[in-house]
């Protein structure tokens, strides 16, 4: 009943149609929604509906649809993700004051570093980063982290390639990126010059829950920043959300 | 193909079992879930399968279900919430180091107050408030901010009642809420002393976009604490993020 003819379930559709809003394209016709998933268009209009019967879109007054607070509402209630971003918020704050620039905090989800809240500083230098934004997790600092306390399956897949550089820096080589992975678990945090843009450095640090690394602590810093108090808050911010994870359960 | 023989959507179904996530019940077995969802064992459990399947729904070591994160990443990617509450968050940060208890945006959703962020201090006094949580309009100073400028059949839906006692403070009084609102219209602002709990006074401020009143920005204080300096505070952060959605569009 809930699969199609080409065996896909009703609910992959729903993740198609979902997936075809990103931070660039939040309002969408339904045609264009319909078109972006590749569903036969009478299937996508009726998912739409659907979609808008229950409240995960909204539709606008010029007939455009948009993510629902229903769909955030759902998401976000019982969410693992908000338990811990709720644990890290205050410590990164307090970081912020510190290193005034970008801090962030990012989990590991399918091979790349997804991440689940930044601050900025209004005067704050370049930062590609989103919440609920991805990066590749050989390249970025968050990333480095999350890869080398992964499981070693995990790293071994990211390791067998291919390395894409996002930036004429990206560790692109598995013999090298394995080396600075050793590294990262031995000193507990990476500096990574360049390796996103050119002109910014990331500092990242581990987070555990239960033993476990759970999500990286990181900030973006213009390139010529020092990087040694930096490394510092946030060491001292992660080892306040271990406790403060501690006590929550 | 997507409706069951008793009429309701797959996405309905999907929507009621995302639905038995809360945030005191954030880890489920599927039979848990089938039961709480009042489907049918196997239609429960299909949903599950397909929702395990698409990461909207992750499985623990111990075969336990909870939310997974690519939920979380499509619910936020392209939301207006978070576009608000990104806009938001940097002045929030301002408030709570004047204010230091707890500082809070809030949403109009199904004629409830949803509460989109909240930032405490880990000192402040009692807040019943939690991030993807709800209050109703009527008793919450937040709330009482959303339906003093919503739309006025909203209003005339809500005050025809029935108007639920939070505490012994809440105005349940179709009248004298009438009243109330007319008051908040006039002034920009609501101090809401025990009408959510006896021990804490709300204050609260609309944030416009477009002309429109788009959230609450609130402050909970103990019940004892000047709220003047809180006032002039919230009405000045609500004008920076109006200056800051402004030039974000």
């Amino acid at each position: 009943m809930a699969n199609s003819r080409s065996g896909d379930s009703m609910t992959e559709r729903i993740v198609r149609v979902l997936d075809t809003f990103t931070s660039e394209r939040t309002m969408q016709t339904a045609s264009e929604i319909a078109r972006r998933t590749g569903l036969p268009s009478s299937t996508a209009h009726r998912i739409v509906g659907e979609l808008i019967e229950q409240g995960l879109l909204e539709r606008d007054e010029e007939n455009r649809v948009r993510l629902g607070l229903r769909l955030w509402e759902l998401a976000l209630r019982g969410s693992s993700a908000l338990r811990l971003r709720q644990a890290a918020l205050p410590h990164m704050e307090h970081v912020q004051t510190l290193v005034r620039e970008h801090t962030q905090l990012a989990v590991l989800e399918h091979d790349e570093a997804l991440f689940l809240e930044r601050l900025s500083h209004p005067d704050a230098g370049a930062n590609i980063t989103r919440v609920a934004g991805r990066l590749p997790v050989h390249a970025s600092s968050s990333g480095l982290v999350l890869l080398a306390f992964a499981d070693p399956a995990l790293r071994e897949r990211v390791l067998a390639g291919p390395l894409r550089a996002v930036s004429r820096e990206t560790v692109t080589d598995a013999v090298a990126l394995r080396a600075l992975l050793i590294t990262i678990r031995r000193r507990g945090f990476v500096v990574a010059p360049g390796s996103i843009e050119q002109v910014s450095t990331g500092v990242a640090v581990p987070v555990r829950d239960r033993g476990e690394v759970v999500a990286a602590l990181s900030a973006v810093l213009p390139r010529e920043a020092p990087t040694e108090p930096v490394i510092a808050a946030l060491l001292d911010a992660a080892a306040a959300i271990e406790e403060d994870l501690r006590t929550s359960r």
